[in-house]
């Protein structure tokens, strides 16, 4: 149990994503994501650009046009969020590079006093292989900061300080990830697929990302030991915390 | 909620302490000690050394003898243990320096079978300040992955993976200690106060302990939002972690 | 004795405070800058913001208007360099978020060639609570470097290569801040402490960072054998170096 | 100024060296050591082995005994020291490998109670071209903390916290060494170059070590800025801290 | 090409692996013995231990003994070491602990000067999970630096200082484990695969290597550009390098 | 032998350095790009500036004006190329600051599509002394990754995954340097000596940098063993390596 209970007569809990591109909240955070809209909470999902550039290499490679590009990444999107039970909101700010400005945290900080996040889920500090998402990182956690702050202006109340968990990078090694939790997906795995395979265009990562999850379950029952009754195939997704956690009891 | 959880018929959970010196568990784990015993959990205190060359300033300096001296420390020790609601087991394996050896790890793997900890705590890895500390972390982590082993000889039945926390040493930014988990111990804060007035050797710790309590208990506010209805005054122990938490929700 | 003593005809030594918000030159560094001034050095304060919107809470709750608080931040932040016995000059450049801008660097650059530093203050490298803090360094030590260039176009001479003193952050921990030198500042502590109540704003501040310096004074003595002399009641100050310290003796 | 300076009666201050072989305190602390003795201080060199075994390959080659070359060792050891003004004491512990043991550090022990360092010279951490350096500072470390406890038996008075300065390893990148302090050795360069001529069977280091005080003193001009009077060569060795320094002022 | 290249008349290049269980020269690495021994190279494991302890789970619940346990081990690791084309020495030390002592690192020194390496092979230098693998790591590393050295004595050449390669541990993220070198392994890949089926107690592992080879294959195409005219289905093994590499070429 | 040797037909193999100033390729890399050059390979040199402002000191002291002395270091920087056998591109962005822009970062993706690389040199990440450095590192990965995608707009063909060489920084132990390829340049060495000798403006490196290529060599030797032919006098240069080497063989 932690402090973020809330009585029976508050929201429901509220979860945001802020991502560098269209598909990041199915790949790496699918499973979180299933799990908070399983549990009846809320979850918005703020998507920074489409990937039209930097992640669309085949529609490029098909002939495709940018808006064509771009619709097709945001309806397919579109698709994986409602199969995951979540909201998605497109910013549209343009990837490969997505540059870090003070006008798209003031975005995010609307985002953050509209949403009320208890959970905020987004992107780790590096990833040497694709510059946007530390971009998207760091805006996520400084709009963060200033929504907490009264004197900062704009619509909505200011928000607390909601815990932030970074999701697993693709070369997890090369980026510095370390899996501090390990989340147990095991019951929400179908739909997370599912959300995976409403990303056609990129269908050599649909068995790359169920390897992971099973890799990652594997090793949640070797850091969990024999005794607790874990199905024999457990499913899981890692993550970093760069806040401490806060807790009522050591579990 | 965590993957520990046991059934209604199953033992009462388990708690692990494993300590160089015999005021380590009070100063640093008190409250999580308390906070277990008032949940009627068991708690085991393997207490490797009295303290008796190292942390014994006063009695050395009033002429006390060694023999006495362990003697005293014990005693504190135990009134101490009796007042957060523990067991402590003394090893008395000699401190300043406290040695690594096989035989000693040993015997840290029979308390591990015969005690079955759902939770270790320990010292943190590094400690520049004193050797001791480190030598008991390094034991105790070793215990326990021989303690998993059907392989290993000895009596009791083979353990889990517990869950380790490293509790926070007395120079924290000189060791390299971050908090990666921030316990309120609001709840029990009397009954570690109580524990730490038991030891009258380290009398002048009482208010340093107390005002570290006070601070990690700022920093606990400072990130869990304005919102929790946190009573105005919380008390905090830090830990760090390290093995990834193990969990069925993002929190 | 260091390098940096000057023959009896040489203007007074120079100290360079680089700072984000109204209060952090008294929280952080008021010590220091104490000492300087008690010693008869000159001390200036590049202040880049007023913390007008992020640590005006308070005033902002209170109903205030920005340009008020701006003010009141101004003349707190007056009267407490005037009770350190040092100067501060104020950018208000915005805060919440601070930006890294060249203008602003160049800004920086013009003051330290006016005030010729022996010794820069500054903040640490992260802190990943506050994002002006890191923007104030990144700036303080980028104009340093400019500052000594030729070629760089401006005002007054160009600068040697003093020495940087990265004050503590809020959270020390969590910002990677490791004590490197620990400074007595028991002689100017009722200085500090005066200054720090002329920052109303942030009363709760004040038994904060009283409690701070006891435990640095503790830090201090426990790093310096008992043998020195030191007064029962020593307080200190923190601060890392990102440069190496030049000496003519090991002390 | 440090808090270090002793009233005008007191005994002068004392350095002590600890060092893994003959020639170790020669090549990375000579400098250091000639500034201390030139200053009237006394200076002792803890030498834990000759190097007979792992530093010896010429001796080896030319069909010398073990005993013969402990010998060689010890005389060009012998007169380094008295070239530089400090005395040498051997261990004889035997190197390659120099292993860590609880009777090798209690004799440590025994001459840190002796000479009562107020300054402490050894090996740094960390060399992966070496394991005798390594296992050298590990006992510099514990032996002092030993020392300063009452408890510890032993003849002799405590020790206080003595600072401790880590000397320049022969591969300092790949050794994570990193200048914290630089030394200008300049006024006693002749001497150090003495000393090292005192080791014939290290010749090919003579100039080598010559070239890395060059470096060291480009690097401390560099970091000194233009205007400090120093001299157009500057010599200079390199220490890390391990402990934070205790200051009166920053400079 | 490497200056490890040597004339047509020298013998024919040597490779050492020194591990601590019985088949972890298989999991981690047998697709680079596989590769030596294509190109006619002499491959010899030093295998430290059975895991008879430590990584017999199964045989010990199947109630086996710990000398039949122990000779089914090495029957298995001598198949599939024959399989790869390598020679494997037992040293029967002693696993779960494994522990670090000068005599079994000088049996080691022994195989250095008797195979004279080219290249070593051996564990990283940390597995919070399993203490075997460190202490292996520190005595393959020590060994090597003492047998390079003339005055260390018993049997054989001294050596040069031959390459190191850390192979992969079954946690890679948890034990610093960063991919420094990727090895193509698809050539010998259904060696690789026929050794490991020669592990029967660890039949779970054979997919698990299998899949992570898959995953080091993808790694490496993405390090390496789509224009090498490499195989659509790359397999790759992972490994760390302490010392840098020498090159004649930067590639 | 590495993946990246190409059949006989195809185009030389292609080098690009990204360097922040116009010395910087002759001091830091001009080894690589002689041996590059020696073996018919295209060398081409991205220099983002001339070092106007912030390594030009001797020049403004003189009283020279800006253009003039741009145009003394392009004429310099072009007859070293000449030397090296390199062409070297002037972007004349402006240097101390050299800011990162999404502009010039974009220019640099041309030049990449154009030079088709097969190996990039340029800075590390990091640089105390000067943040022209870091800031050439960061847009010279950048480029390299954009030039990558098939929707990044611009004339030419998409490049692969050119390996990256950050080559040393004048003070590499500050800097977070450690060596992890040595490359022998003893070949070329006269060839690289007579390009330092066009920088007649930084005249007094030609010996600092001298010192440093045989410092490298021999710590190229102690890194090879006594085993490789190696001349007495043998010359390296330093590289990191921010992504993992791919290999066919362990060499």
């Amino acid at each position: 149990m932690t402090h973020g209970n809330a009585p029976a007569t508050s929201p429901p809990r509220s979860t945001l994503a802020v991502t560098a591109h269209a598909g990041d909240f199915v790949w790496r955070a699918g499973g979180a994501i299933a799990l908070a809209a399983s549990r009846g909470e809320k979850v918005t999902i703020a998507c920074l650009t489409f990937g039209e550039r930097g992640e669309s290499a085949k529609a490029w490679r098909e002939g495709k046009k940018l808006e064509e590009i771009k619709a097709i990444r945001r309806e397919e999107a579109e698709r994986a969020a409602a199969a995951l039970g979540a909201e998605v909101r497109f910013f549209d700010a343009g990837d490969y590079p997505l540059l870090v400005t003070p006008e798209l945290t003031d975005r995010l900080v609307a985002v953050y006093r509209d949403v009320q996040p208890d959970i905020v889920l987004t992107h780790p500090a590096d990833d040497p292989y694709n510059g946007d998402h530390p971009a998207a990182h760091r805006m996520a956690l400084e709009a963060r900061i200033l929504a907490q702050a009264i004197g900062y202006p704009g619509e909505g109340d200011i928000i607390g300080a909601p815990p932030v968990f970074c999701f697993e990078p693709h070369q997890p090694e090369m980026s510095g990830f370390r899996p501090e939790v390990l989340l147990d997906i095991t019951d929400v795995w179908e739909t997370k697929r599912e959300a995976m395979e409403c990303l056609a265009a990129q269908r050599h990562l649909w068995d790359y990302y169920t390897d992971l999850a099973v890799r990652r379950g594997v090793q949640l029952k070797r850091n969990a030991g024999p005794n607790l009754g874990l199905p024999h195939q457990t499913l899981a997704e890692a993550y970093m915390r760069p806040y401490p956690q806060i807790a009522k009891e050591l579990a």
